[in-house]
Order: structure tokens, then C-alpha cells, then sequence
């Protein structure tokens, strides 16, 4: 037996004894899910600019295709085409308010990973569990393909493809397939599949419950396999555009891009795309005949295709949208699957809020008025109504609402504006609002990063790991 | 003043110290030589195996086009595409035999470059310095365009462009422009630019002066200027070749090789290139129209042109070959420039020694006969006689043979003997005599390298000075 599988058994091992209350065994989710030889196959790398003190240290992990930013360390661990963003970490002297505390920095957060299996997860750092603000730690954790880990302090869990996680402390918790979790704090927990769970302490409550045939048809795991459904087979059908990119080791963009406007250079661009002023565009985000209009922002996974964002719109890790005319500062959630198609296309109104995990998937074309909280399962006008509420209407909620399978229970008005809120932060954090100098966000800061690539042992019993490494300025 | 202007002060201050006895300032040969911006440009990659033992420790330096192998460290320093290569370092254990001693080794040997700016070199790490056999440390040196250190440990010296100094330990000398320097160990002294010179204690001498003129026309180096030359300018205009190999992160050879050769991703092959087995062909070499038999090396910045080598062919790092036929296991020394046209062109007798730093530029068609020891400067068949020997006539020689101004003294024979005994060693040492899994070399063990990307910092204060690394197993 080499390092490698020898690495894979000790995560297995050390997430089992976390999950043993369920009796849940991670093995067969990850063991043979990867040949071995993937890991050695793929380089990794990590972003040096002058906006992000950093730090990195890899030891005796596999790091095939992830990318790092920020200040993060990796022990024991697979991480394989992950994306690890270190860009809003705490720094030294911060204070962290949190429950009507202020909490100082005493130095600056660093995300540890330490004996976990992370398998195309998007982790973004902006972790609000104040009982740790110095480190986000992912530890004894097995992730399937496309989770987002958010924010979220994640212990002895399993997560499965497609969840979410999202500004959520997790302790020996299993989260299913496509379930959409942001609840504070959960322990021994376990979330089924295709739940969207919103808990704001005593304040409000959003839960949805995706039908087992819908999850059936987009998206589901079994024992053993790798994840199946139509969301799978959308990307697997555009991997190959991304293999270039990471052939050359400077790519040069034909797309011309305004001053204040990033546009990584792991980004698929196609067809007909226009980019306006102070847009993000992440890492392996997709871009094919896209207009993205001023302070828009495309975050890693996302995709836009045919379609049309007008300006200040966030689409959130993992969002797709396809023959869409999207209005003006529209939120689309996390691993969100909006497709049109040409004959029936899609158009959100202004200000809409699409919550995460919604899945649009055109019969007719359909139009969302402005100002709409939408979720759930949609493919016609009839569906749109059993799966959306107007914003001024959910804001005069103050018990309970229900519709179909969606239960609202606490204060509208403090959803709202709680969702509002986080709109606004995310499209400032992302450079939305720059103009001459202030008000600089990812968009300015990560324009000018360098890319730095780094590979595994090519031969030999530690093939496939990477050697150990500290990097810092 | 950034940081990056600071280290480069720092070094010339350092080398000016040990450099006070013939008060000599290398501040104007370093300062303003290259624009700074350039630093920011270009990565630094470092190579993997599962063959060499490796270890590397970056920090407080400007690193831009810097490739290395095997356990490094480098300090304040200034590295700009220079070629650090470590697959000969020793090993821990390891016995080494100098001047009748058996030396152990505590550790595993380590190349220490500190205080030192190397500019396009190629440093080369089979050190013969008994001293310290654990440590290859080259401090406190300015050493330009493609001079070569070859396990020649170096301390307060300035070393010219196109320079080599090879198993010499050097102390605060001077070594000119072309000069060539194998005597063991030197200090205090100004090798004046053109000397070839080369000692093996009180066995024997050889000597070659090239003329000024010679120097003038081909490599010369004026204070604050670039060095120049019709050396340089056959460099320069080739550069473009070199680009897009830097530019892909993989580069998908065209070129097939048999089993036991291996073939730099970063050599550029152009034309009717053939290559045998047992081939080493090492990074920033140059193919054109080339065929290498069984056996042959080009090491780095070596050029192959219009040209065949039959097999068993040593070209030393920065050999040129331009439309020759080179017989078997013929030796070309380092930096050697041997220009045929194709109306002009050269063959080269079977078992030949070129001594490094000749320059054969031909204006008539030449044949050099099998066995002879060739230097110095030749463009015609008369030339030829005043610069050759047959290598029996050499081996007769007891006292003094002069011709023009090569003056060889002492033992003929144990110097024809040393100058085989060491082309053997390096072709077994790259591998040439590799058989059913036998006689491994580095054609055989660099096969399988894997490339590691890393940048300096893209702005700010620390802008083309590289983070501090430091990468094990």
C-alpha cells in the first residue's frame, strides 16, 4: 500500500469515529470514487497578490487541481479541484462582533485543514463561529463534489454533492445531497437530502423540501458511485473548455476588461461576452455569450450562458444561468439551476432574491416579477406561484407562512432585511461599488494575482502526495 | 527604494568587501544591468523526482527564470534564469575520496547560494572542495552572462560573462570574460579575460591566451553595459524560441525518444531532429536539424544545428555546434562556439577533445583527424595546426610542448588520461551506458520530472522579491 492510500484510510477512519452515533461509514462514499492515479495527474496552485497576507503549509496531503488564497494550512487531507479562498479572513487587531459581543483579533484567522476529503468543494472563508475567529478549521470531514463549505466550521461530517453549508458550525453532522444549510450551530445532526434549511435563531425559519423524484432527476448519490443527475451531466459536458486553461500557464484573454473589473484567467470565456465595470469574475466560473453589466459578480463554479445580468446581480458559488435576462441587483443562491432555453426563456425582475438550491428549469418562458423571494422546484407559471412570495408581502409575515412544502415560521420583515443585508455586504466585499479608489473590493484586489503551481510526488510510494511546503511573504 | 533595490545593494556591498584588496567595485556591472520590472516578469520553477533527494529554501530573493534541482538553498540573493542543478549532490554516508583521504559524509550535501547575484549561469554541483563536502556554497559572488560554476565553490569573486570555473575552489578573485579555470583551488588572484587555464596540482599545466581581438569580436564586457559579442548576439537571436516553452505548462513534444533518453520539456526542437537512446537532453538547450546517436548529451544552453553526433557525445554546458559532423565519443568542452556553414562545414574525428571555450569559425571547409586534443581560436586548416595535438603526441610530452600561446607543462600522458578518465565519468553519469536497468544515469532518472511554478510578489514594496519557501518530501 502507498502514502496515498494509506492517507484515504486514515480520513475514513478518523471521520467514522465521528460519525459513529449514526453509525454512518464515509468508506464506500470515497474509497475507489477517484482512481488513485488522478492525484498525480493534475497540479495544484495557490494566488500571491499584494491585497492578502498569506501563508500556506501543505503536509502530507493531495492537492490535485485545488487553488488557495490567503492564509490556510492543509494536513492529512485530499483536497482534489478544490477551490480554497482565503480572501475575507480576519486580520490581527479585527473585531469580530458577534450575539452583542466584540471579540478582538489576537492574530490573523488562518484557515486548517486538517484529516478531511474535500472533492470540488468551493470554501470560502468568511466564517462567523466567534468561539475560534482566529481559525477556521475543516477537520475529519468528508465533502462531496461541488459542496460549498461557507463560512462554516465544519467537524467530524459527511456532506454530500451539491450541499451547502453556509455560515453554519458543524459538529458530527451528515448533510444530504443538495441540502442548503445556515442554522448557527449544529451537532449530531442529520439533514436529509435536498432540505433548504434557514434558522435564525429564534428570529425566523425558512425550511423547503425538494421531492425525492426532482432530486432523482438532477442530482443524487449512491454507495459507491460517483453523483448522478442532469446538474452532473451539465458540467461534465463543459469540463473539457476548462482543460486548456490549465494547459497554458498565462492565458491570454482576448476579452478586454474594464479598470476596475477582475476576470480570472481560469475563467471559460465564449461566444459573444461583454464584461462591465466592477465585476468578479471567479476561477472556474463559465462564461459563453454573457453580458454582465456594471458590479456584477460571478463566483467559482457559477455559469452564464445566453444570458444577460444587468448590473450589481451576485451569483453565488455554483449558480448557473442559461437563456436568462436578469434584472438589476438579483441574488442568485448557491448552486442555483436557472435553465431556459431559446424558445422558453427566463426574466427575473429587479431585486429579486433567488434563494439557494433553486432550480428553474424552463417548459414555457417565464417571467418573475421584481422584488420576489423565489425557491424551490420551478418549470412553469403555475409552479412559479406555489414557489415564490412577494418581498413586501413576506415582509408582513409575522408567525407563519406555508407554501406547498415551504414553511416560513417567525418575522418577514427580519428575513428580508436580513437577506437584503447580506446582498448588499457580498456586492460591496466584491468591489461592486469602487469608484476613484474607495471602496475596493475582490474585484480591484484580485486583479493583479500571480499564480503560483506546485505538483505531487510524480513516482515512487509517496506518488500522488505533495511534498510539504511553507510559503510565506 | 523597495526591497528588491535594497538586496541588490546589499550584494554589491557584500562582494566589494571581498573584493577590497584589488578595490574592486562590481556595483557598475550589476546596478541598472537589468531593468526591475524584469524580475516581476518571469516565475522561478523547481524540478521533482523520485530520484533526487530534495530540499529547497527560498527567501529574502529575486529568483525570475531560475530553474533548480535537488536540495537548495538560496539567500539574499539575486538568481535571474540561471540553471541551479542538484543531481549529483552527495549523500549522506556517502565516502569521498580527495587527495588520498576518505572523507564521510554527515549529511546529505546541500548547494548554499548567499549574498550572490548569478545571472544566466548554470551552476552544476559535482564539488570536488574536501573542506566541507555537506555544503556547495556560493556566497558573496557576482557571477554574469552564462559564466559557468561547475562544482566549483565560490566566495567573494566576480566572475565574467561567459566564464567557467569548474572544481576550482575560488576565494576572492577575479575571473574575465571567457576565461576557463580548473586548478583546484585559487585566491586573491585576477584571471584576466581569455585565459584557459587548467592545473592538476604538480602533474601538469596547459595554457591558452586568446587575443584580444578575438575576445572583442565574439564576447567582451564594458562597466554598466550588457556584454557583447557575436557569441551573444547567436544567444539573443534565438530567444524568441525559447518563449512559448515558458509560456505552456505543458508542452506536448512532437518528438518521440526511445526509453532510456530523456528530453527537456524546456528544450526547443526544431527541424529533421532525431534522437538515439541513452540521450540526455537538459533544459534551455537548443535542436535544430539534429541527429544524437546513442549515448549523446547536450547539456544546458547548448545549440545543435544543421548537425549530426554519432554517439557517446559530450557537449558541456553552453557547447555551440553549428553544421558539423561529430564522430563517437567526442568531448566539446563548455561554452565552446563551433560554427560550420553549409559551405563551410566541420567534421570531427572520432574521440576528440575540443578543450572548453573554443571557437572554431569557419571560413573554409575543416577536418579535425580522430584522437586530437583541439583549442583556442581556428577558422581554416592552418589554424587548425598552430591549435591542435595529436592526443599520442600529448601523451609522449614529459616537460613542455609550446604552440602559438598554448603552453602545455608536465605530464602529457597523465593529462590525456585525466581528460578521458572524466568523459567517461560523465557519460556514465548522464547515463549513456544504460542497459536493461543497469547503469542508470540522469538521461534515465530525469524522465519523469514534475515542473513547479512559483512567483515573486506581483506589487508592492516586495514587488519581484519571492515569498520564503521551504519544500521537502
Amino acid at each position: 500500500m502507498n502514502e496515498l492510500e494509506r492517507l484515504i484510510g486514515r480520513i475514513v477512519d478518523r471521520v467514522n469515529v465521528n460519525l459513529r452515533e449514526p453509525a454512518f461509514n464515509v468508506g464506500p462514499y470515497v474509497l475507489g470514487t477517484i482512481p488513485l492515479d488522478q492525484f498525480a495527474k493534475f497540479y495544484a496552485f495557490y494566488g500571491l497578490t499584494d491585497q492578502h497576507p498569506f501563508h500556506f503549509q501543505f503536509c502530507n496531503s493531495a492537492l490535485a487541481g485545488s487553488y488557495f488564497l490567503g492564509k490556510c494550512s492543509v494536513d492529512h487531507s485530499v483536497l482534489y479541484k478544490t477551490d480554497v479562498r482565503g480572501d475575507e479572513l480576519k486580520k490581527k487587531g479585527d473585531v469580530f462582533a458577534s450575539h452583542g459581543m466584540k471579540i478582538p483579533l489576537h492574530d490573523d484567522e488562518m484557515i486548517r485543514i486538517k484529516d478531511s476529503w474535500l472533492i470540488k468543494n468551493l470554501v470560502h472563508n468568511n466564517s462567523h463561529d466567534p468561539e475560534s475567529p482566529e481559525e477556521f478549521s475543516i477537520k475529519n470531514t468528508v465533502s462531496m463534489h461541488y459542496a460549498n463549505i461557507h463560512g462554516a466550521p465544519v467537524e467530524g461530517c459527511f456532506i454530500g454533492p451539491y450541499a451547502t453549508v453556509d455560515l453554519t458550525t458543524l459538529r458530527n453532522c451528515i448533510v444530504g445531497t443538495y441540502s442548503y444549510v445556515q442554522t448557527g450551530e449544529l451537532v449530531h445532526r442529520h439533514v436529509v437530502a435536498g432540505r433548504i434549511w434557514v434558522r435564525a435563531g429564534d428570529v425566523f425559519e425558512f425550511n423547503y423540501q425538494y421531492p425525492a423524484e426532482v432530486l432523482e432527476r438532477y442530482v443524487h448519490l449512491v454507495q459507491g458511485k460517483r453523483p448522478e443527475g442532469e446538474m452532473i451531466d451539465f458540467v461534465e459536458s463543459r469540463k473539457q473548455d476548462f482543460e486548456r486553461l490549465f494547459q497554458e500557464f498565462k492565458s491570454e484573454s482576448a476579452t478586454t476588461i474594464p479598470a476596475g473589473t477582475a476576470l480570472s484567467r481560469y475563467t471559460v470565456v465564449k461566444g459573444e461576452t461583454e464584461i462591465g465595470e466592477n465585476v468578479l469574475v471567479a476561477q472556474r466560473a463559465y462564461l459563453e455569450n454573457a453580458k454582465l453589466g456594471r458590479g456584477a459578480n460571478v463566483q467559482e463554479n457559477c455559469y452564464i450562458i445566453n444570458s444577460q445580468l444587468e448590473g450589481f446581480n451576485v451569483t453565488a458559488h455554483g449558480g448557473k444561468i442559461i437563456h436568462a435576462r436578469m434584472g438589476k441587483k438579483i441574488f442568485v443562491g448557491f448552486n442555483s439551476f436557472l435553465r431556459g432555453t431559446a424558445a422558453n426563456s427566463l426574466k427575473v425582475g429587479d431585486e429579486c432574491i433567488v434563494m439557494p438550491h433553486t432550480i428553474i428549469d424552463l417548459e414555457e418562458p417565464l417571467e418573475i416579477p421584481p422584488r420576489h423571494l423565489v425557491w424551490g422546484y420551478i418549470r412553469n407559471r403555475r409552479e412559479l406561484e406555489g414557489h415564490s412570495i412577494a418581498l413586501q408581502k413576506l415582509s408582513r409575515v409575522k408567525n407563519l407562512v406555508e407554501l406547498g412544502s415551504m414553511r416560513f415560521e417567525g418575522s418577514g420583515k427580519e428575513c428580508v432585511k436580513a437577506l437584503q443585508h447580506r446582498i448588499e455586504h457580498i456586492l460591496e466585499e466584491n468591489g461592486a461599488f469602487f469608484e476613484k479608489n474607495v471602496k475596493k473590493g475582490h474585484a480591484q484586489k484580485n486583479q493583479n494575482i500571480s499564480y503560483n503551481i506546485f505538483q505531487p510526488h510524480p513516482e515512487g510510494p509517496l506518488k500522488g502526495i505533495y511534498p510539504c511546503m511553507d510559503i510565506r511573504p
